[in-house]
């Protein structure tokens, strides 16, 4: 019998919840989340074994899955370091940045017989809560594990725990995990925020309705829906290499502005015809 | 029985195509297109009466629609300033720009008897070509039409031969619509391009498969499988507000930035909930 506990019942929490509760293997699932609204749905459907507090237990569990948002993570991790847990416990967390997360779990793992993994599924939605997780969430995307002290039994377990996940595990380090994150994710977020608010902002002065805009826009701008203390908290713990980032979406935005300002029809042909490309290769 | 000419069978006239030739006025439709395939696809669904050469075909239309790429439209109407046309021909567009071609249509516009009016349906796709368009491509979206010398007897039986489209007829004048269209379409294009570009020559180099994404970068990077031909020409003929736009855009990002840099939690929090409730507004 595995006694998990999962802390933060909301998108990506209920739905390891739900994958791990019918997995084959034994499973008592504890529950932990602020929001009442959450934790009486997963118990209800039986996605959760039972309610519980966080502090209380931690240590009973075998498996601590840290499913809040990176402050949240941050904080329950020196919070664990101070509480005897069971030997042979794996703790692991869902954080959209790895390399501040496996620098505060650094004296967790210190500790005897407790073992640290950190892990991100890349997936998301804009929809938030118990309610919006399901067992399909993660099916065919990648589940990015850094390696902490955990043994290979571990991450097996762990694994097997997410069998019907179907999602593709996919070892990185923590600084390559944040680079990548910072561009094909949180870049993004903060480009469709920004559209937004620039569309917005333009078309109120001149009295123009933003329902003008075609599926294009809607499209582009859907993840500026998501939810804003989840993406200030991401934004926040990835400051530096989001910074750069944008430097380098602003000189590619320049360097189109040049080809456009140089009628360099022929680059700018290249440019659409390479992204169209590599575009379709992902469907 | 009106006689109506539509030049370029692809997404937007195909689907004109569709919607005149079930509207319940007296219709024999004349298409002409480059492409054989189009023109076979469109004549053996029913959808056009009649394969035509543009030229000879143009002085017998009541209605020429001209939907080919802004280029070849603007080279069209410069070829019917040549033409003996009908008496009380109405000329229009679905060109993405109007500045341009409102000014290429004066020499139009001073022939007798003949009207010109300006038009851009606020919709698209990714898929291109006469099998990608539909009756209800237009569906709710917006349709602007530009004034040029029509009559209000015109526009009506325009819209008229439009009615099942669904579509929302908006009037614009040039400058303003060129100036919304940079923003709400042109710019988000040229974003989703060189995002799907920058990310895709990271991945490479570090030897990580651009299929790592999730849902969030595939549906802000979607409309980068647009025709590159197409998006070409739309950049160069709105080249001076692009450039803006882009300024704009750059200067958005780097107000994030300075955000981030300063660890301004409550601005960025704000920014995203502002952009949160826009976006949602559109749903």
């Amino acid at each position: 019998m595995t006694k998990i506990l999962i802390s933060g019942l909301g998108l990506i929490g209920s739905s390891i919840a739900r994958i791990m509760q019918s997995s084959h293997e034994e499973t008592f699932i504890m529950g932990s989340d602020p929001n009442k609204e959450n934790i009486d749905f997963m118990l209800e459907k039986g996605f959760i074994n039972k309610k519980v507090n966080f502090k209380l237990a931690a240590p009973k569990a075998d498996l601590i899955v840290l499913a809040a948002p990176v402050s949240v993570i941050n904080q329950q991790i020196k919070t664990l370091e101070k509480i005897d847990l069971k030997r042979g416990v794996l703790i692991t967390d869902v954080g959209s940045t790895k390399v501040d997360i496996m620098q505060t779990a650094k004296n967790l793992m210190l500790k005897k017989h407790c073992s640290f993994m950190g892990g991100h599924p890349m997936a998301g939605s804009h929809l938030t809560g118990s309610k919006a997780g399901k067992i399909t969430l993660f099916n065919n995307a990648y589940y990015f594990l850094i390696n902490g002290n955990q043994t290979e039994g571990q991450t097996n377990h762990f694994k097997k725990l997410m069998k019907f996940s179907n999602v593709n595990f996919l070892n990185f380090n923590a600084q390559q995990h944040d680079q990548v994150v910072s561009e094909i994710s949180h870049l993004p977020h903060i480009m469709a925020a920004g559209l937004v608010n620039m569309v917005n902002d333009d078309l109120s002065n001149q009295d123009v309705s933003l329902d003008i805009v075609a599926g294009g826009f809607k499209s582009v701008t859907r993840i500026a829906k998501s939810d804003p203390t989840v993406w200030t908290n991401i934004s926040l713990s990835n400051k530096n290499l989001l910074l750069q980032q944008i430097d380098k979406m602003c000189e590619n935005l320049n360097h189109f502005k040049k080809l456009l300002d140089t009628n360099n029809q022929d680059e700018i042909f290249q440019t659409f015809l390479k992204a169209q490309n590599s575009r379709k290769s992902l469907d």
